[in-house]
């Protein structure tokens, strides 16, 4: 599925990373129920789907000015505790809550991710452009051994995607033009937003995102995207694949 | 050589680049050699030397508020014009100039630095906090084989070193308290500044920074820091050992 010219080479592929490089919703449910499962019986799964469903409201208020940028790693301890309200889980001490909320520093790479990174960066520049704030990306790349050339995204941004100025930003600390940068990513909303500022677009479809059988909030995976694209994949080694690489 | 409490462990390192891991000297003489020898006959390292020295007068334009912030490839562009023509180089075109400031994208490192890099990753976050851009960063790390978590300093701080704002975003991008983080650098300056900010300091001694005997505007290298710092190091290989690595 081609649609823009291709004919200005890309030169770096930044990526979305929650979803589309890693499972959060495994991960977190898997963390959550290691430090917590001795006080509390909950499905961790919808502990792990309500904690992320708080994720685009509480980065609107960023995007909206309702409050100043701060780091996502903050945004995620704020939304902990509604959700351990929600989900009656009294008792949790600051320190534990603390552990929990490293949880998204230490998700893990679906099973192309490393292999298909890898091989990318032979060719690209490989930066991820997330929500993510720095500190969190380090960590995740260092938990699953990626290679990244830069850090990119909200923070450099001091906004949240998919407000333009942190893909502006990222194809500016990159040194290129916005035709010369890929944005990859599972999920529809980004790459629209990343077309919109002359970004070249990859589809890449994680059917289990939200788990064999979708979520209360997310029943279904976007499977393909819901826009034009320049790329659409099945995952980064099918990527790799219709990039020569 | 140890001033400060150590009791708290580090637990990132970030370095200055130019001079400290990298020979900026004879790269940029040998890079404009072979790009201008056809049509010019002078001292390249004279010419390199004389392009250094614009750098920090440049910067301190940013520093003052008296321009607002730019990159270094725009600066160096700037101060390229200048030495150019204090060194009679008539008839280079805009392309060979774009090329010749690339020349601070390619050079090359002292031959402890890759080793000493990687040694010290296995036990540390590493990043360079420069005051070179972030794709300046990409393209000297790709170049050298550096492998660094993240690319910190004067492009994510939108100011230049030694101003405290640099080494205080640096520290804050990595989620750390400023005595978490050392500082590694071949000059005071930098090091005082980043210990103001309550960073650790490692001194890294590069007598060759301004050739075997020194250059017209710097006739000593720093042998040793002219402040207090935590570490004072021969080369990177020795920090390593010095921080059991």
């Amino acid at each position: 599925m081609k649609s823009s010219n291709l004919n200005t080479p890309i030169k770096a592929l930044i990526f979305d990373v929650f979803g589309t490089l890693v499972d959060w919703r495994t991960s977190v449910a898997s963390h959550a129920n290691t430090l917590l499962s001795a006080q509390h019986s909950i499905d961790w799964l919808a502990f792990a789907d309500a904690w992320r469903d708080q994720y685009q409201p509480s980065m609107q208020k960023v995007r909206s000015g309702e409050i100043p940028f701060c780091s996502l790693d903050t945004l995620h301890l704020i939304n902990l505790n509604r959700v351990n309200k929600d989900f009656s889980l009294k008792g949790i001490d600051e320190n534990t809550k603390q552990e929990l909320n490293l949880a998204w520093h230490r998700l893990n790479a679906w099973s192309d991710t490393l292999e298909g990174l890898t091989r990318l960066r032979e060719r690209f520049v490989i930066a991820p452009c997330s929500n993510g704030n720095i500190s969190l990306m380090i960590d995740l790349a260092r938990h699953n051994r990626f290679h990244w050339d830069a850090i990119l995204g909200s923070e450099i941004a001091g906004n949240y995607k998919p407000n333009p100025i942190v893909y502006r930003a990222s194809v500016k600390a990159l040194g290129l033009g916005p035709n010369e940068v890929m944005m990859v990513a599972a999920h529809t909303s980004d790459l629209k937003a990343a077309a919109e500022q002359g970004l070249k677009t990859a589809f890449i479809a994680r059917p289990l995102e939200h788990g064999p059988k979708g979520s209360k909030n997310h029943p279904q995976a976007e499977t393909q995207a819901l826009t034009s694209v320049d790329y659409s994949a099945t995952d980064l080694l099918d990527l790799t694949k219709q990039l020569n690489c």
